[in-house]
C-alpha cells in the first residue's frame, strides 16, 4: 500500500472542498447571513488539507487498484467529516451524527433527510445542502480529475472505483479531457434546467438548488411538501423530464450532442429504461386513477413518482405512501433496480440487470442444449468473463449488506416497510421510502447507531460497494510486495 | 423433442401415484369414512396412466437433459391435477383450484393451507394430506427410479431435475441403488420419529402423520395450532430435532451411517447450517426472552420456529407473527437461504450461498489484485464455471421471478408483509408466512388467480425453477436434430 500517494489525494479532495465552500459562503454573505459556520469549516478543512498534503509531497507517484479504491472511498469519508461542520457551528443540525447523515446524504444524492422541517431555515446552510448533490452528482474525483493536473494512469483506477456501472468507457484516449466532458454535460444540463425553472415563475434561488438536486438525482428540497409545494404542472414536468435525462447515460449525450452521431440511441440499456420507465408510468398511473380522479390526472402523478424513484432522485408530488399496493411493490422494485450505469442516478443499474437476465436466459439454453457455448453481449460488444464475474459479485455483496443491514435496523424494532425501506432507499441514493420514511415522514425516527448504519449504506451505494468493502479488507493494508 | 418417453414416463407417475392413492383408502376403510373419493380419484389416475402409456410403448427410448427437465416438471403437474381429486369429491376442498393449491402445497412439501380449521375433517383426506408431503419430500421420481426398471443414463437427468441443490453426487456407481438408498434413509427417519413420537402419548395416527410432515419438511398438521396443540416439550424438541435432521443432506447420512465414515461430517456446507441456525436461535432466543418469561423458556420457542423455518417445514409452536422485528425479519432471511442440498428442506439452499460468499469475496481479492487468478472450491472439490454459472443463473432467476409474483401478487391490494412473505413462503416451500398468512393466518386471503400463481411459485421453488421454466422456453419443444 502507497499511503503517501493515498495522503495526497485525501489532501487535494479537502482543499478542492474548502474551496467549494466558499460558494455557501458567499450566499450567506448576499443574503446578509450569519457567515462564520462556513469561514471555520474553511479553516478547519484547509488545514486538515494541509496536515495531509505535506507528508504526501514528493510522493512515489505510482497508483495502483487498491489505492485507486481506498482513495475514493476515503475521499467520501473525510468529505464528509468536514462537509458536516456548517451544519453543526449554525445550529441547524446541533448533533454531530445528525449532520454526518445530511451531508452524506447529499453528496451520495440519496436526498433522505433528518430534518423535520426545511422551510425558513437559513439560506446559506440549504444552498450547501442542496449543492452537496450537485457535488457528488457526477464525483468529486473525477471533478478533480478536470481541474487539477494528474498522471492518466492515475485517473484512470480512480475514474473506476467512482463512476457508476459495470462497464467504464473512456470516452476519448485522455482521462483528464473524459472527466472535462462529463462536466461540461452536467453543468449544461444543470443550467438549462435552471433556466427552464425561471420561466415557471419560481425565485431564482429556488430554482438554481432545485436544478442542482435534479441533474444530480439528488432530491433535497426547499419546501417541506418538495416539488409539490409550488403547484405547477408546468415546474412538475420541467423537474419530470430533467430527472429522467439525468437518468441515462451521460456517454450517450457526448456521442449524440458532442460527436453529432445517432448511434448514441441504439443503446440495449436506453431501451429498456424506456421500456421499463413508460411500463412502470402507465400501469401505475391505471393503478392509482381513481384517487386522482381520473387517467390523465393519474398520469400527472405517476410520470414524476416514477421519474424521480427509478432515477433515485427522491423529490415527490404525492405521498406514494398512501398508494395502493401495486404501486408502491412496483416503486420498490424500481427502487433497486435504478438507473442507467454511467449517469448520476443510483439503484443497481439498469446494464447490470439486463447482464443477469442475459446471463439467467442463457443458463436455460445451456442446460437445455449442453453442448452450446453462450456468448452474452451488450450493444454488440461481448460480455467478457471478468465482466460477468464482477456483476454477479456486485449483486451478491448488495444482497449480502442489504440483508445484514437489514436483520441490524430491525433491531430497533419498527415495522417491516420502514425498516427494509430505508436500507434500500439509502443503499440505492433514493431518498425517501416507504412508511415512517416515506415521503410526508423523515430519517430521524432511527437511533444514532440506526443512523451511522444507514451512513454506510448510503455510501456504499453511491460507491458501488467495492471502494467502501475493499476499506475493511485486510489484504488493502499489507505492503505492496516489490 | 422425444414426445413418447416424456408420455411414457407421465404414465408411469400416474401408476405409481394411483398405487399411492390407495394407502388414503385403506385408511378410510379402517375408520368406517367415505371411500368413493379415493375410489374415483384411483380411477381417473388409472386411466389417465393407460391413455399415457399405451402410445409410449415401444418408444424410442432416449432421453436427454430436455426430456428429463420437462418430464419432471409435467410429472409433478399432472401428479398434482389428479391428486386434488378425493379433496374436492369428500366436499372437504370443494373448490378445485383450492384443491390444486392443497396438494401442491403438499406435494411440494410446502404446507401452505387453504383450510381455515383442520380439526374434525375425515382422517382419510386428512392422511392423503400428510402423505403427499412423504410423496414429494424425496421426490416421486427418485421413488420410480428406486421401484421401476430404468436405463441409468435416463434416471440421472431425471435425477438432476428433482434432487435439490447445486451439486448432485451419485452416492454409488448405479442410479438405481442411489435412489433406494435415499429411500431407505428417508423411511428410516420417518420411522424413527414415528416411534419417538409414541413415547409422548399422542395417538397413533397424529404420530405417524406428523412424522411424515417432518422428515419431508412439509408442515400439514392435525391440530389448528400445529404442533403447540400438543402441550409436550417432549414432542416439539422430537419434531424440532428431526426437523433440523432433515435439513441435512442425505448423502451425509449415507457416508456416516452406512459407509461408517466421519468424512461426512466434515463438510463445508453443514458447518455453515449449524453456524446459521445456533446463531439465528440463540438471538432470537434472546429477543423474544421477555416475552416468555426468561431465556430458557425462549429458547424453547426460538429452537422450534428457527428449525422449522430454516428447513421450511412451516410446523408452529409460537405465532412468529407477533415476535419482535428482528426476529421476524431475521426468519424471513432463513425462509431464502433454506436448508442444506440434497435434503428435503426447501429455500435456495446453503450451499448456493456458500458459493456465492466465495464468489463475492473471491472477486473483492481479484479487483485488488487483478492479476491472480480466484479459485473456488467447495469441501476441497474446485467450483467449476458451469457450477458457478448455474448457481448465479439459479439466484438470478429466482430474484426475478420473485419480483414478478410479488408485483403481480400486490395487484390484489393486501399489505407489503402478507404479499412479499406469501411470494417467499411458497417459492421456499415454507407455508406460513407474515401479516394475514402467518401461523395463525393462511392462504384463503388470496383470489382463484393468487392462488394459481402460488401454485407455480411452490412448483418452482421445489424443482428449483429450470424444469419449470423449461417448459415455457420455445427450445424446448421445438423437433430435435438428428
Amino acid at each position: 500500500m502507497n499511503y503517501r500517494i493515498v495522503m495526497k489525494i485525501l489532501g487535494r479532495v479537502l482543499l478542492i472542498e474548502a474551496g467549494l465552500l466558499t460558494a455557501p459562503l458567499i450566499t450567506c454573505a448576499v443574503y446578509g447571513e450569519d457567515v462564520f459556520p462556513f469561514v471555520w469549516a474553511i479553516a478547519a478543512t484547509l488545514a486538515a488539507s494541509v496536515v495531509m498534503l505535506l507528508p504526501g509531497r514528493g510522493a512515489d507517484d505510482s497508483l495502483q487498484a487498491r489505492e485507486g479504491f481506498v482513495s475514493v472511498a476515503l475521499s467520501w469519508i473525510v468529505m464528509t467529516l468536514f462537509g458536516a461542520i456548517p451544519f453543526v457551528l449554525s445550529g441547524v443540525i446541533p448533533n454531530y451524527i445528525d449532520a454526518l447523515f445530511e451531508i452524506m446524504s447529499g453528496f451520495t444524492t440519496t436526498g433522505a433527510s433528518v430534518l423535520t422541517a426545511v422551510e425558513g431555515l437559513p439560506r446559506g446552510i440549504m444552498f450547501w445542502r442542496s449543492f452537496s448533490h450537485f457535488i457528488g452528482g457526477m464525483g468529486v474525483l473525477v471533478f478533480m480529475m478536470a481541474v487539477l493536473p494528474m498522471d492518466d494512469r492515475h485517473s484512470m483506477h480512480l475514474m473506476r472505483a467512482e463512476v457508476p456501472g459495470p462497464v467504464k468507457g473512456k470516452l476519448v484516449p485522455r482521462m483528464r479531457t473524459t472527466a472535462r466532458i462529463l462536466y461540461l454535460l452536467y453543468i449544461g444540463l444543470t443550467f438549462l434546467e435552471f433556466v427552464l425553472l425561471l420561466f415557471g415563475h419560481i425565485p431564482v434561488y429556488d430554482a438554481l438548488l432545485t436544478a442542482f438536486g435534479t441533474t444530480a438525482t439528488g432530491g433535497f428540497g426547499l419546501l417541506n411538501d418538495s416539488i409539490a409545494g409550488y403547484h405547477s404542472v408546468y415546474v412538475e414536468m420541467v423537474v419530470a423530464v430533467f430527472m429522467f435525462l439525468s437518468g441515462i447515460n451521460f456517454n450517450l449525450y457526448y456521442i449524440v450532442i458532442l460527436k453529432r452521431s445517432i448511434k448514441g440511441f441504439r443503446s440495449e440499456e436506453l431501451g429498456w429504461y424506456l421500456g421499463i420507465a413508460a411500463f412502470a408510468t402507465v400501469t401505475i398511473a391505471l393503478s392509482i386513477s381513481r384517487m386522482y380522479g381520473g387517467f390523465v390526472s393519474g398520469l400527472r402523478y405517476s410520470v414524476f413518482q416514477v421519474a424521480s424513484i427509478m432515477t433515485s432522485t427522491g423529490y415527490a408530488t404525492a405521498d406514494f405512501n398512501l398508494w395502493p399496493a401495486y404501486a408502491r411493490s412496483l416503486l420498490l422494485v424500481l427502487m433497486i433496480v435504478g438507473a442507467c450505469a454511467g449517469s448520476t442516478g443510483g439503484g443497481t443499474k439498469i446494464a447490470r440487470l439486463v447482464i443477469l437476465v442475459k446471463i439467467a436466459f442463457g443458463e436455460i439454453h445451456r442446460q437445455l442444449f449442453p453442448r452450446s457455448v453462450p456468448n452474452y453481449a451488450l450493444d454488440g460488444e461481448r460480455l467478457d468473463t471478468p465482466v460477468i464475474r464482477s456483476t454477479l459479485a456486485f449483486y451478491s455483496l448488495y444482497a449480502i449488506i442489504a440483508l445484514a443491514s437489514f436483520l441490524l435496523l430491525s433491531l430497533e424494532g419498527l415495522d417491516l416497510d420502514t425498516t427494509l425501506s430505508s436500507v434500500i432507499a439509502c443503499m440505492s441514493n433514493i431518498g425517501p421510502g416507504l412508511g415512517l420514511v416515506g415521503a410526508s415522514g423523515n430519517f430521524s425516527v432511527w437511533s444514532a447507531g440506526g443512523k451511522v448504519l444507514l451512513i454506510f449504506c448510503m455510501l456504499l451505494g453511491r460507491l458501488e460497494i467495492f471502494p467502501v468493502v475493499m476499506l475493511v479488507s485486510p489484504g488493502v493494508w499489507v505492503a505492496r510486495k516489490k
